[in-house]
């Protein structure tokens, strides 16, 4: 049994059967056990806090009321579905959530049978939910199952859920879309669909004016004959302004009920109760408060998406201590150097979909908040934005982590390299992310630039050369594109004046003398890995040569020209999909010249990888310090 | 000057400036002339003829009231800007459109100054608008110029239109949005939005009824004293239900204008000119007819999208008449062997993104109706919903042009290969697709999907292989990518019983007594051109080994093996991007096992290619039969 305390009526569930039998003035308090125990667990066990606290009571009403997996449950994104994990047979394993070989922190359609459809990106649900609907209903035995699907406010700004919803308008499937509406995604929401869930909210309260001008004028009983129809018309119309019915969401023919309060476990049930017999498409809109029942979650729900570690009972975050100075992440490095070239060049815009401070683009939007840009989830329309921007004269520097600029992948063949568009691609959390896992790592990014023409493919080694990257890009009238790590650098000085670094330039970093037998050639910040592996080696007296390639393309043919003619093994690594990336461009290289050297390519294996720490995810794939010093250990 | 007859006004006219001088009772006759000459030369030089035809009055009222290129234009899509092209600049090299080195049928930058943002794939217009607004906003110069975005209804459906609503509803940029109802894309269009505006336009008509009431009520002179005020509130709401304004857009906060008729010049003009004066972003609802002025092209607007040659007068397609068996399209053999494995298993089911005829779907949806689903222009959702459906047990068959299955990158890295689902994803025009150009050749599909884990990746190289690689996707649990091109096979005997392919397999075509020294691996139907080459050479007593692969993934490493053992020189040939696709394969396995053979990788070179006959192309790629047959030469 977990270590973590559980209340008493938490103790006894283990699945959504137990909660069923539970009376509904229970739940009430079970909902407060629940949210104690994920506070309590995470408070050791970093995750998404806020989300999932905001969560908790709309979890326990739709596994009361529903039979999920009979009934589909496909909670959008996922990082809100924790305490759907602890309702469905995952209790005792929560503690391990997102650490390596643990629960994950998303649904997962192989961890668990309640979990109906994976999610990690934003927007999918509806699509999913839909997909299961038809298929029910074609299939036949299922045909009353519900299929709901949870998803916020920020996530519905995401084109494709759009493109559910226009479908789910014409179909007859028994679709519950529920809006979990918390006003934020991870920092505030943006853009026009907001503002009018905010208006609807608000507007609830005239449902009390227009049942008054309705008995004012007889009600039913309205007499005034001749133009009684005339006005029964006019009331009917009035319903939809005044009682907050939703006309966007009707507009595409799918019935809209709310807002209810989201945290109201009782109000939950009743109004979920009633909808549950209603066929064909429907939405309810609820109004959750993210970090419910922390205070301080509550108040920085940015700050509390994913806290860390921090006092349980308190809810102050744990700062860990060093004596050291630390390296700055590589998101700071972007971040306050966006403020420098802003600063240098009128030109400079910065565009990201909704990671703000995710991107550290919040630094730039305090400084100039009129060139910082946040779309909301809108990878597509960043990228094509940015184009139109770089069409008229700007130079925009659109941040996208690397796994979410897959949705951009057609605008940026199409509208910015087709166009040669001067637009720089930013892609933070490229390679392994560690905790987050398959859906999050930037595994592709290498492969899916690479054949793409007139483009610039970029990986710094380490924040200096980011910032100097940053600079050159600028200054580098080409669809230019830089992919970048989670987490901290190496160097603590890198606010150093900015220089360019030449287009498809790379470094000889060891090996001087050649005594080598054997060449690493790196790209990006997974050279660093190499360097301490080489390190070791020496004092093992195994000399390694080892050249950082700072591009990806244009490939430096000098360089490899170099390594290929003086060292007679080649080993390549990259911290991407071993498929079509860096080491692929090796290998293709040495065949159309013609080199025959032995030629080794280290990467991420063809299989998805899972979450844990980047260095034990490193270690499976090999590209870690000690995977690295065994393969070049046997090479001698 | 042009061979076409001109009428006796648009003789005089080359650019938008010698429109402007005509006075506005003469547009009439200038768009009677302008459809003429559209109509003269598309009837010898195909093209896309009903969405320019029913352009023409806005694209005479555009550019009589806006100054484009200060002021900007985008169409989106762009099959529908004929009109604008033959009216800036292109009038005389009209008759050279989409042939080789002749204009693009699409908006290009780098052909025309009043192209202001290159186009093709749809609903990137209202982006690339805002971006362009928003950079003439910021750098101060360009502060009233107009934004202008010509979107279709179809194309609104794609999720990237919406998000690009979603931010313009908070942006006081001078946008204007012109929304381009024909109730048609290619095929007619579908989805809740579309229903939407139908239902719209027909309530225009209660205009009259609104007005009626407000002066039965006494108008501004209402009397009721004491509810005075509600009642103004009531018919304050009223008015967005009763007059046909549209609360879709206004609660998106873009001001909603019309509908009114798009092919009525004047009215066009009278409603352009007072809205060219209201600043920040607003939509114009305009209602203009498919084929408009030919009168088969109205009646059946799919069959005349893009009609071949036809008959000027008459409107008649001229089909050719052909004494030997034509091959059948590779749509058509995807079309009919839908229909055998829907009627051999219930579990299959068809999707498309508003590609119905386009990839033969529509033969399948007269006979199983309720397992075809066409769900618009919505690309990503529609690789998410064939996933949810695979999640509850049926095959969705998913086809999806290759060019615009970018657009669903992410979908299928995401939610089907990540949950290895099985989902048939048809990538109908891949490769090379002629006429429609850069935006449209499926060049990067090969390179894309090869990096994505537990996806098969197959490419037959003829019809009877396509037929038996849909009966074995049927047969195989896993995502599986079928890719094909446009226009027709090369067999005409394919309607016979379906077999398995052996997943991974491939065969060894010639060179049984192994004369050669020289093996070409080819990938797809680009070994016919293959075949033909070395048929050529067996006349010059040149022999070549041939391999045909049918799949890229997994790569056959038996025949690879055979082929590097066998043969000191290897000759890979795709119509695919040369970095990352099956040569980039055959070059990784070679350096991975140690191969030295010398490998030529043929392909798509690393730059756009432009538009022309798909023979044409190959010839600028070398992988036509003649620059095969040079290759191969030159290597003996």
């Amino acid at each position: 049994m977990s270590q973590y305390k559980q209340g008493e009526l938490l103790k006894n569930i283990q699945y959504p059967k137990d909660i069923k039998i539970l009376p509904q003035s229970s739940l009430p308090q079970l909902c407060k056990e629940l949210r104690e125990y994920i506070v309590d667990v995470l408070s050791e066990n970093p995750g998404h806090l806020a989300s999932s606290l905001g969560t908790v009571e709309l979890t326990v009403a739709l596994h009361y009321l529903f039979d999920v997996p009979n009934d589909t449950l496909i909670w959008d994104v996922g990082h809100q579905a924790y305490a759907h994990k602890v309702l469905t047979g995952r209790k005792e394993s929560f503690p391990s959530i997102r650490s390596f070989k643990g629960i994950s922190g998303f649904p997962r359609r192989d961890e668990s049978p309640y979990d109906c459809f994976g999610t990690g990106h934003s927007s999918t649900s509806i699509s999913a939910s839909l997909g299961m609907a038809i298929a029910d209903s074609l299939r036949g035995d299922k045909q009353d199952n519900c299929h709901i699907a949870v998803i916020g406010d920020g996530s519905m700004t995401g084109g494709m859920a759009f493109e559910a919803l226009n479908h789910a308008g014409t179909s007859d499937s028994n679709l519950l879309i529920i809006l979990n509406d918390n006003g934020i995604s991870i920092d505030k929401q943006v853009g026009a669909l907001s503002r009018y869930l905010t208006r609807i909210t608000i507007s609830a309260k005239y449902n009390r004016l227009k049942n008054k001008i309705w008995n004012m004028l007889g009600g039913n009983t309205l007499s005034f004959s001749k133009h009684k129809n005339l006005f029964r018309k006019i009331l009917l119309a009035t319903k939809y302004v005044f009682s907050g019915k939703s006309t966007f969401f009707e507009a595409l023919n799918i019935r809209y009920f709310g807002p209810i309060d989201g945290n109201d476990v009782d109000d939950l049930i009743k109004t979920l109760r009633s909808l549950k017999h209603i066929k064909g498409a429907k939405i309810l809109h609820i109004i959750t408060k993210k970090g419910k029942g922390l205070s301080q979650a509550e108040q920085n729900p940015t700050t509390y998406h994913a806290p860390g570690t921090f006092n349980s009972k308190t809810g102050e975050i744990e700062h860990k201590q060093t004596t050291a100075a630390v390296a700055p992440k590589f998101q700071d490095v972007f971040g306050e150097t966006m403020i420098d070239l802003a600063t240098m060049d009128k030109r400079v815009v910065g565009i990201t979909p909704a990671m703000l401070s995710g991107c550290s683009l919040d630094k730039m939007m305090k400084v100039f908040p009129e060139r910082t840009f946040d779309v909301g989830i809108a990878e597509e329309h960043a990228v094509t934005l940015s184009a139109g921007m770089a069409a008229n004269g700007l130079v925009p520097f659109c941040n996208i982590y690397s796994s979410f600029m897959q949705r951009a992948y057609d605008q940026i063949i199409h509208d910015v390299c087709l166009q040669k568009l001067h637009v720089v691609l930013c892609l933070d959390r490229a390679g392994l992310v560690g905790q987050d896992g398959a859906t999050h790592h930037g595994a592709f990014d290498l492969a899916y630039l690479r054949s793409i023409p007139n483009i610039i493919v970029a990986a710094p080694m380490n924040e200096i050369q980011l910032r100097n990257m940053l600079f050159t890009a600028l200054n580098t009238d080409s669809p230019f594109a830089i992919r970048y790590p989670r987490g901290n650098g190496f160097n603590t000085q890198w606010e150093k004046d900015m220089t360019l670094i030449p287009i498809g330039s790379g470094e000889k970093l060891t090996d001087e003398q050649h005594q080598a037998k054997v060449a690493v050639l790196s790209l990006g910040t997974i050279g660093n890995n190499v360097q301490q592996a080489i390190a070791k080696l020496q004092e093992a007296n195994i000399h390694i040569a080892h050249y950082n390639y700072l591009f990806l393309k244009p490939l430096n043919k000098t360089l490899t020209d170099q390594a290929m003619t003086d060292y007679q093994t080649i080993v390549t690594i990259e911290d991407g999909v071993i498929a079509g990336g860096f080491g692929s461009a090796i290998a293709e290289y040495a065949a159309d010249m013609g080199y025959k050297n032995r030629i080794i390519r280290l990467g991420l294996p063809d299989h998805f990888i899972e979450h844990g720490s980047v260095e034990q995810l490193q270690a499976i794939c090999k590209i870690d310090v000690e995977g690295i010093v065994n393969t070049l250990t046997n090479l001698q």
